[in-house]
């Protein structure tokens, strides 16, 4: 017998109809054997309706009182699951958060899990009922309704699967599993059977948007397998792991994550003295303005070209920003790009393989693509390029790598 | 400076403008130099949303889950008018029942309060917040979130202001006070200054539907000054207290009630001998049918005639229940009638004023209306009559006890 935690996101539990087909698969799970444990988030559309009201009172909403508000969304969730599964004639109770005391910080609409405890959920569990629990929320210290803030309901789930010592965590989501890359831009794409949490950290923050960062993160922390499934279609989805065991014949490069949000800025002409990036960038990111790739040239003449990415939103506020700061350091211009891509190849395979990077530049050298930036990091390659190469790039990389089911 | 609690219905908060206008008096309130704690109802509209999505998965959804579910309804509310009363420049903060433990018995869906911890609220009060508190909920020693049930609303307001020694609890509704008796039926129908909480139980409880009589009886129990007013006009509305200060001038009748959702049923020719009114009635109550009206004349020839009132919806099946219990009893007949109303006057003065019945019969049969039925207590007198005379009879008794505020 396992314990399992499954987490069903806004689009699952969409529809009355939705929560009778989640109920008719937690009864399933249930039936075959194992103690469940179910964490759901609002009805999709629930929280956009209840940020609604909220802003036609007010422009700058108190985030203790937003908490309380759309704390609710999940609270309804969790007593209609409950509703149909006594109908399946399953066991089930539903806990908010703070019934079952997920103590977080004081961060209203950011909060942190600080500790779980889990005697009443132990105690629903052995007299073989479902507990349903609410995605996303819990309470502090002080009986203050938190939430968790995006991508919230996944970190519920993983922390209940590590503090209650599951066996996995299996996030049903609107896809099947982990993909090689995006099917809608590469035929070829298939579904992975396994991966690491490394690798899953790096395709979600390259652009793959099946799992949140931070429950991926939390996750690996803690050691919790954890599978993504799709709630409308069965199939074994694709489970995330600590390692993978030694498997010679696995590939190299796991996926190819690519995104194509981002604008490049090139400082040119600065001199090339100790301080100069930073002098550059704090400004930058003290506007809170997220810088993703940084790269610096080695100069010619005392002078260096400083480049980096941020997000196309970003760019206006980006250039303001930089104004005064690259006429006190006397650089030369600042050039910018908005019509650039971001494509990586992500493998743990690539710790221990030399020439991955080179055979990437190799097949983008082949379909005559040119590579404006480069960074590596030890299970990653990311190169920006021109945007119209993009869908191009990835087919050409994912048949380099041989990622396809049956070899090209 | 008075601390008042003031509640509004889900009427009153039942669009953001209203919550809007909610938040402006409590503000103004406030400004005039109260502490102030605000009980709210969930918006309208939204527990009848909530009850169909849950029977749409079932139709005996289990009382624990519906509490969760309907227990959304405030919470929502709660956040929405505290954001409203900070854009105002007011400090606000919202508590769910079991937030500021409001505990109750484990009687879902009809839990009754049996502890209020005033700690919280009062810390907040003491920091010049206004509390703004979920009505109708509270939770069970468990953690459990119970509901209190139909006016659960009123009830927490008044347990509050019971628990902190509130000066007044303020009830605001669609009505501007409690009246003589329905304006819709009588032109001179005239808004109570002051009323006893006797006085208005039995108003409630003969039809006229301003308060819950569960919250009526609890402030009576507490000695609460509770006051109805209008949410959506300035006045001073209706007070009610413990006991009229001694007034010589006041009316000896306060108001008139009515009723015309009762069905009559008479059972003929019962044997006269004891324990027979108890036969007949034990098997409807059990049926869980309210009596209302008892009437047994003494009979001849050993037989005797026992009259009752149901609520016209149970007529059916009180019929059913008599069935056999007539026949074992070798009563006559059965004999029905749902054209029936119940008109009663209401007021402490009959209490020391005799002849008060007597002028209602003279009132009557002024006007040629035959009494049926006949039930008086200390404050009320009661007359059962053909439906089609009711309106004819509150106007009468309206003037013949000068309840106008013109003499007639």
């Amino acid at each position: 017998m396992s314990l399992l935690v499954q987490k069903y996101g806004g689009t699952s539990v969409g529809t009355v109809e939705r929560i009778e087909a989640v109920a008719d698969r937690v009864a399933a799970t249930q039936q075959a054997g194992n103690d469940v444990v179910v964490v759901v988030s609002a009805m999709s559309g629930e929280t956009n309706r209840l940020l609604g009201l909220a802003t036609e009172l007010s422009d700058r909403p108190s985030t203790r009182e937003m908490d309380v508000l759309l704390s609710t969304g999940e609270q309804v969730t969790i007593a209609l699951l409950s509703i149909a599964l006594h109908k399946r004639g399953v066991p089930a109770i539903s806990f908010t958060g703070s019934q079952v005391r997920i103590l977080t910080d004081e961060s209203h609409s950011k909060a942190r899990i600080e500790h779980i405890d889990c005697e009443r959920i132990n105690g629903e569990l052995s007299q073989g009922r479902v507990v349903v629990v609410a995605g996303f929320q819990g309470a502090d210290e002080k009986g203050n309704i938190t939430t968790l803030g995006r991508g919230g309901s996944d970190t519920t789930a993983v922390a209940l699967a590590a503090a209650l010592r599951a066996d996995e965590c299996q996030i049903y989501t609107d896809v099947d599993g982990v993909y090689t890359t995006d099917p809608r831009i590469c035929e070829g794409a298939r579904r992975l059977e396994k991966i690491t949490f490394e690798e899953m950290l790096e395709l979600a923050s390259q652009g793959s948007k099946v799992l949140q960062i931070r429950s991926v993160e939390f996750a690996g922390k803690y050691n919790v397998p954890l599978r993504v499934l799709s709630s409308f279609k069965d199939g074994p989805g694709t489970l995330i792991t600590l390692d993978q065991e030694e498997d010679m014949e696995r590939a190299i490069v796991s996926g190819i994550a690519f995104t194509r949000d981002e604008a490049k800025v090139v400082v040119r002409g600065v001199p090339d003295q100790p301080g100069v990036a930073a002098r550059v960038l704090v400004p930058v990111s003290e506007a809170n303005i997220e810088v993703d790739v940084i790269v610096q040239n080695s100069g010619v003449d005392n002078t260096t070209d400083l480049t980096f990415t941020v997000s196309r939103g970003d760019l206006a506020r980006t250039l303001e920003v930089l104004g005064g700061v690259v006429e006190r350091l006397g650089a030369k211009q600042v050039e910018t790009d908005d019509r650039i891509a971001k494509v990586s190849i992500v493998g743990v395979g690539m710790r221990s393989h030399a020439g991955v990077a080179a055979k990437m530049f190799s097949a983008l050298a082949h379909d005559n693509i040119n590579i404006e930036l480069i960074t590596t990091s030890e299970i990653k390659t990311s190169v920006v390029i021109e945007e119209r190469y993009m869908e191009l790039a990835v087919r050409a990389l994912h048949s380099a790598f041989e990622l396809s089911g049956s070899k090209e």
